[in-house]
């Protein structure tokens, strides 16, 4: 399936990968200058995966980019194993980095109701930031799952 | 590949199902059995979750032993479509559900402190529902790779 949009070394794979490290890196940004989110082990540990994804899709973007340059085919199975590795654990860190984010914003905003109690909490930031890693890592899995498909089609 | 272990309608496949139902079904009782959990969402979403996990896993666990019996080969192309819908939906919204109680977890005996604060809460309970909800995923994860190989290699 050489023709399968968003393949590595295509505009679309491309195109995922910026966007993968956009929005992680906006997620980054987003919440590294929200107030006090490193009292929160869910918090550090979404800004550690994000910046993990975003190093991963940057690098990955390059590649495309070069491939599309210079007409290069990635899609050889050794080249696919090393993606398809990469993607899984990134997206599978990214994954469970959003979710514990988002269950810890959706405690202090509905079950103990630290976002009404201290108003310098910055809750509407941190909801940005996990919709930011959300995005990302729905970006990261699709291209997880093309690179799978990929190569177990070879 | 026809001979590959844990696929639908063998005897891996069915042991991966009976462990997900397992697992599925003790984080439910220790989940239910502990006080004030319905207080929080992340909770209540994994009680949900890890239900829909067992109905999903206990009903292709008894497909998987009818086949065995039977002597049925269930990986037709239409039938794995199924599956890999089935458990591709199951096993996010496990993950999603076991990473977001897992992050409330964490908060309540570290960042917070609600553990040492409030000793009537049963923060064992809540880890060891945690544990078996990430059990059951690994297993729904491993039939959903399963199943998306086979099908992906038609």
């Amino acid at each position: 399936m050489p023709g399968l949009a968003g393949r590595p070394g295509s505009w679309g794979g491309l195109l995922l990968r910026v966007g993968q490290t956009f929005f992680a890196a906006a997620c980054i940004g987003v919440m590294g200058s929200s107030l006090g989110f490193s009292s929160y082990t869910a918090f550090c540990y979404l800004v550690a995966s994000m910046g993990l994804q975003m190093l991963w899709s940057f690098g990955l973007a390059c590649l495309d980019a070069y491939a599309i340059k210079v007409k290069k085919d990635l899609t050889h199975p050794i080249m696919l194993s090393l993606f398809v590795v990469g993607d899984w654990v990134t997206a599978i860190l990214s994954f469970a980095a959003s979710s514990s984010a988002g269950g810890v914003v959706i405690l202090f905003q509905k079950d103990v109701l630290f976002c009404r109690r201290y108003p310098q909490l910055p809750c509407g930031k941190y909801e940005l930031a996990t919709a930011f890693a959300f995005l990302s890592w729905a970006l990261s899995a699709t291209s997880a799952l093309i690179a799978f498909w990929l190569l177990a089609a070879f």
